[in-house]
């Protein structure tokens, strides 16, 4: 946890932009697996945590009444019964002290309170839930129908959220940057350990025993696959055989919560073919120009143009597409090979901030989100600030089921050519995905370096 | 997964038990973390699955409309944009076809069939649910407000669900015994890992790479913990010392959803203490005690007692009860320190069914479950049945804040030394927990013998 005065900042700033209100701040509970007392780890709402840096207690509420300059903490002691069965809690009073607050009340208090304040006229900002649990209990808190709920979130507590979480402060940085080492000793050990006769679920397995031993745990599902021309394919019980791609893309949350996210592209036995590596270096040289362009005033979604203008001139050069690479990207043909975004948004949240919503974590109100196919699927769009942390993840992807549907329609015919690409049904995929802090001339590798040319993979894997 | 007979015959006998009416059985939708699209890993309803055998797909419900003699899949195809992130799914006719299902039908169907059987006045069956997402989905089938659906579960439906679930057919045992051996798996690194100096995070991320790597994950949130006086206390960044007692409770469950649940201490240097030894005896000593009274008629309730006994006579002669030990187990005594039940049910759940009721899986109109402290958290106290599979787990912990409150009030003063017992604040707990499908003439232990006498964990320990 950060020192008190961190989240009594962060609060105080809130304050003055809303400059009225009260704002409801639920912290998340426990989600059920298969019974209500079989839980998943416990994840806290990163808004919340942002806000009161209280990470691993469930059911707790802050409100931030802005009109009468109060935070109060809403939450229960542990009884004795449940000090039986999970020993001692800290006191709520102790909680709310390490985040700057000094009021703190029960639970049961939550409703009177905020039934009150309503009834005075008092305007109340929440933030729209993704846990249908929250929208439950938000409907029963507001006398509103369940329905309501999310057209009801307040969008002035959505751009105030967004302005001040989207700039990492120098902690923030350092917080994240431990996420992200630990992330580059999940991708070592990977790169290391997978070799022909093992299971994509073994070395997955290994890769979490990694991110829990350094006190978190996964910030997302971990993909770990031999079939990397899919987006997001989880790991199986495929078992890696020599002359395969292995496509890793994880990260690790840390004690804090902070986040990291790299994806690694490597062969299962010890030397990529001279295929893969062709492919793999035009990936590296759109990931490398993509990184150069990094700066303030910069927009993302140039850079994601750019970066898939490389691809075109790649796949141009070792004949799968052809034509002018400009024209390709514009018309869209580059989408057939790299079907996603360039990078998003990191901290809190893998995707941060998500779930305020795309258009005002990665838009403005001029630059709308697009909804071509590609496009679609670019959740940063914005100029770049200091202070921001974005992934850069350009890639090439190879799914069959695509080509076939694309080739069947004729679809950017004068940029691809299909026969060539026919033969690449079976590649697979590759992406290269590192972490970066816009500072005030350009960039900032988060974390340590690791391994990333094909050369650099190959003496790691074999060291 | 089953052949698709098994689960056409376990719908059969369901729908002869039931007789009329439609069954709602909708699977689990994905679980959200920290924003919609970023998941838990996916837990597929066990009753959903123990009647259909789909395991990894979500948002699934099969209708079972006992009067039309129909059963239902709703379900929806990947569409090719969904294949770019995830790639080829299963169709909906082949994962029917492998349940025993012939109809198949869009989720957007769904509504208009149970709609239109609903006005026909059938009488419609479901379960309470567990999670909130699901609540409100049936809140919206039904038109009922959100608060009306616990109470309007079908009381005949999880009756019949629980008189079926709770018998194990072989394959089922043949499943379970398949977890119970990755469960062994992990015990047995755990004790061989268990050293000074490590922390407890590290060894639960490894035992949980353990049971995702046998394809499946962990059943329950590990317990392992130098404080094993808290009866589920997690992993945290304590490091072992020696001296140390290790407390490990976890299990995993298997990739067809079966589940195994197992409980060793052990010391974190070379050696048990002699005290930590004779403490130990003394659970190994209800342990085999319960063990040896399993046989299909026994109400488990009564072992629950018997081992409660047998600990009291235990600590009784290391000096730290005192009295009649029938007499303290009847008063009560032993909960300072077995403060909760012997067992469970398991099965497709770790504590199988948990959701449809303790009263309905664990009990019977003529024993309904105690409200008293101690035998509140029995959650099986009815007669044995040849098939059921249960876990014995008798402990003794040491819980100071228990003793302090109950010592100050001079709770069983009788019974207790709590001149002697106070010493024991710093001692931890034991608990040995083993899984048991009990057969026609007594009991059979599920998967691989594991070391449990003191001697042979130190064996295992040095090995």
């Amino acid at each position: 946890m950060f020192s008190s005065k961190t989240y009594l900042n962060r609060r105080m700033h809130l304050k003055r932009t809303l400059k009225t209100g009260l704002v409801l701040m639920p912290g998340n509970s426990e989600s059920p697996m298969n019974y209500a007392d079989n839980w998943y780890p416990f994840m806290q709402d990163s808004t919340f945590l942002y806000y009161t840096g209280i990470n691993c207690v469930s059911d707790l509420w802050v409100l931030i009444d802005i009109d009468k300059d109060r935070d109060i903490l809403f939450g229960d002691d542990a009884t004795p019964e449940e000090m039986v069965w999970t020993g001692a809690a800290e006191p709520m009073v102790e909680l709310a002290e390490k985040s700057g607050i000094t009021m703190v009340r029960p639970l049961r208090e939550l409703e009177t309170y905020v039934t009150k304040r309503r009834q005075q006229g008092q305007k109340i900002h929440f933030l729209p839930p993704y846990r249908a649990a929250l929208t439950l209990q938000l409907a029963e808190l507001l006398g509103m129908r369940h329905s309501e709920i999310a057209t009801s979130a307040s969008v002035d507590l959505i751009k105030a959220v967004v302005a001040q979480r989207e700039i990492k402060s120098d902690e923030e940085l350092r917080e994240i940057g431990k996420a992200v080492d630990t992330t580059v000793a999940m991708h070592t050990h990977a790169i290391k350990n997978s070799r022909p006769g093992r299971t994509e679920l073994e070395i997955a397995g290994e890769l979490q025993s990694i991110a829990i031993g350094a006190g978190g745990n996964i910030a997302f599902p971990i993909i770990l696959t031999i079939n990397g021309q899919y987006l997001h394919n989880h790991p199986t019980q495929n078992r890696l055989e020599k002359g395969d791609l292995v496509l890793c893309d994880c990260g690790a949350e840390n004690t804090m919560g902070y986040t990291g996210d790299m994806t690694r592209t490597f062969p299962a036995g010890e030397r990529f073919s001279d295929l893969q590596r062709n492919v793999y270096d035009i990936v590296l040289d759109a990931h490398n120009t993509a990184v150069s362009g990094l700066e303030p005033g910069v927009m993302f979604k140039d850079l994601h143009l750019l970066a898939s203008t490389k691809l075109v001139e790649g796949l141009t050069q070792i004949g799968l597409m052809k034509g002018n690479a400009d024209d390709a990207v514009a018309a869209g043909a580059h989408t057939l090979f790299f079907q996603c975004g360039l990078g998003h948004m990191m901290g809190l949240d893998i995707h941060d901030m998500e779930n305020l919503g795309e258009q005002y974590v990665g838009y403005t109100p001029e630059l709308t989100k697009s909804t071509e196919f590609g496009l679609q699927s670019l959740r940063l769009g914005k100029a770049l600030q200091e202070g921001f942390v974005v992934t850069v993840e350009p890639g090439l992807y190879f799914n069959p089921f695509l080509i076939d549907a694309w080739r069947a329609e004729g679809r950017f015919d004068d940029f691809v050519n299909y026969d060539a690409v026919e033969k690449m049904k079976d590649f697979g995929g590759i992406r290269i995905e590192e972490d970066f802090a816009i500072t005030a001339s350009g960039s900032k590798l988060l974390g340590k370096a690791l391994a990333k040319t094909p050369e650099a993979i190959e003496a790691l894997k074999n060291s």
